[in-house]
């Protein structure tokens, strides 16, 4: 496949966020849609604990992504929010997509004040395979479902 | 909480696959929905590299799954695949979820190598913003998009 002709473009490092210097792959972020920003902060951001990591506005595709992650880009698993400047409604869920999870170390707490903000709790905190960590399933204010993963032994 | 005299319910570390001595909260993998798990390992394992790091099957939800990643678990960025039982058909897909990103240290070979696969490839390698790295987007053969980010400074 061609790939371009164009010339090397000028490089700005602000814009590598995932660096520069891989030599190997590695997951990235995972990407889901908003209509609006105000929803996904109030969940991801008040209600988890995340941070924003940067804003970017992509004229030529007529977006806005938003990163946000628990650490920086270099431990991974960011999740990427895009508003498209066009849109017309709320984002569709299909069957395929099914979640992020995120491993908490107290999902009862966080399962609670999640409830406490409003979020629907599909799951409540369980073990769903015997000698297996709790887990709980909870919408977003999106509709996209989050799962939470004990991540430290009770 | 008050101690009591309540056993605690029997641990597997074979289960936490996560760790069990996390302080703080982290993404750690991205589940997506497969009718068959061939397609996706000819994706993500042949074409893209990954390895399969486990496979579980969770009776009480009728469901298996399988986790694939280019690291262990420890480095975030893991991919679920899970297969239903009982699904009867293939899994769709909205317009809400996007795709999840890998980075790669020479996207246009990854490209090439997937579209000799069969691959669809949606978007080939492109800088959106100027003195950004180049991007590509694919669709893997379950028809989730992929984006593909270059890691190395060309």
């Amino acid at each position: 496949m061609p790939v371009t002709d164009q010339p090397k473009p000028d490089f700005n490092p602000a814009l590598w966020v995932w660096g520069s210097e891989d030599s190997a792959p590695r997951v990235l972020h995972t990407m889901i849609r908003v209509k609006e920003w105000e929803p996904a902060l109030r969940f991801y951001i008040d209600g988890l604990g995340m941070k924003m990591l940067d804003r970017f506005t992509v004229e030529v595709r007529r977006t806005d992504l938003m990163f946000i992650g628990f650490g920086d880009y270099s431990q991974g698993g960011v999740i990427e929010l895009v508003r498209l400047w066009d849109d017309e409604g709320e984002p569709t869920h299909g069957t395929g997509y099914g979640h992020v999870a995120i491993g908490a170390p107290d999902v009862v707490g966080a399962v609670a004040k999640l409830e406490a903000m409003g979020a629907e709790i599909v799951t409540p905190p369980t073990v769903l395979i015997p000698g297996g960590p709790h887990v709980a399933f909870v919408k977003d204010f999106n509709g996209y479902m989050v799962e939470l993963i004990q991540t430290s032994r009770m």
